[in-house]
């Protein structure tokens, strides 16, 4: 399949909001495999095909402004991958969430490590805020699935925190060479999910209950009755603590 | 109790080492508590009580050197927090572990905030840098208590995201105006770290045999004995997944 942008003639002229949605995809490719600062206007202009001066009538703030229009497409498309149904066992919905999350982590790898590592140039008090937008707005998915909508501090914190895992595994994953694979990469990552619900529910009611949702809404033999089947040996090796 | 510098009569001059001291412990004072765009240089002269010249001669590469001075001495005063016996059960010793590491982030509440969300304008691939090797030095302590010096990929991946997810943590309960209190903060990562153990290690060998030592070290009404206790009524709730 080829895109609007590419399949329209030479001949005709693109629109203002056409053209623009084409630098931001040319930037996008770009900022996806290189840290920002090894990527030019020029290499935007040669990309789409088009002349530096026409990157900076669109984009009059130079790179910076362009790569911050590009983070924010980067961000909504993210925000995307977050969007899940609430059918079925919630640990199978967000091991599909985690699924869309972690490719797209794969297909902008070096730009995403450059983003979240910090110390980049091209990060600003903007950037940072576009970032913590895409984190507020998992953590809202998250805690839809758990049925919370106002969640008490102890729920609230567990979620965030979980999300700064996720975030830290994905960074520590791209350095690793991808390895393990995604899959299993996903499936530690519920079941990291799974374990810190079970320690916050001993400590907090709220969670206590959305957790006893959860359990509801499970299959028998499906991902926490694997896990609970796999945790008796280990657990078996604390009864002399009780 | 007062300082080495403030008990130094005024006529006696300061050596080089000392004066510098001085000027950082100042500098250190002020970065604490204020985002680091909000310090000046006269600032730390006016708190060092010495001359702006003077500070310029310590730091000629002015508020940016100064500034990474001052937070290579936090890394080592936060990496010296970290040092903790091998006696004890391993629950409590990463208690008091937190313990002092909670009390540092308490003490450098904005300026550690500042640090760690990113996008200041002193942010730099240097300060990057030494707050990485103080979450590589994090790590060696865990994985010490954990007797483990070179981790396999599950548990190397496990200790960092479990150190993100404590950084995390600390940023949102500075953010919540320190609620809960510290302790109960405490309590609740070290359950996180027990939960993020026994979900990895019911997927991967080497963890296995490291909560089974962990377990061996343990004692009867411990921490992990406590957990395992409030954790009974929510398992029970996954009983039917079996």
């Amino acid at each position: 399949m080829t895109s609007p942008a590419s399949a329209t003639p030479a001949y005709r002229r693109l629109s203002v909001e056409e053209r623009r949605a084409q630098l931001l995809a040319a930037a996008l490719g770009l900022f996806a495999h290189r840290p920002p600062e090894e990527v030019s206007l020029d290499d935007v202009a040669e990309a789409a095909g088009v002349s530096r001066p026409l990157v900076y009538r669109y984009f009059a703030g130079g790179k910076q402004q362009l790569y911050e229009a590009a983070l924010r497409s980067a961000a909504e498309e993210l925000e995307g991958c977050f969007a899940e149904p609430a059918d079925g066992p919630p640990t199978d919905r967000v091991a599909r969430v985690l699924d869309r999350y972690l490719r797209f982590v794969d297909q902008h790898d070096t730009g995403f490590t450059a983003l979240m590592r910090g110390g980049s140039v091209a990060e600003t008090s903007r950037t940072t805020a576009i970032v913590d937008g895409v984190r507020r707005a998992a953590a809202e998915q998250i805690l839809r699935h758990l049925g919370v909508t106002r969640p008490g501090p102890r729920l609230g914190m567990m979620v965030r925190t979980w999300i700064a895992a996720v975030e830290a595994a994905s960074l520590i994953w791209i350095d690793e060479g991808k390895r393990p694979g995604a899959d299993e990469l996903r499936d530690w990552l519920v079941e990291h999910l799974v374990g810190l619900l079970g320690v916050t529910a001993a400590g907090d009611e709220e969670t206590a209950r959305a957790v006893a949702r959860l359990l509801q809404q499970e299959q028998r033999g499906g991902r926490i009755g694997s896990l609970a089947g796999r945790l008796g040996p280990v657990v078996g090796g604390a009864a002399h603590l009780l």
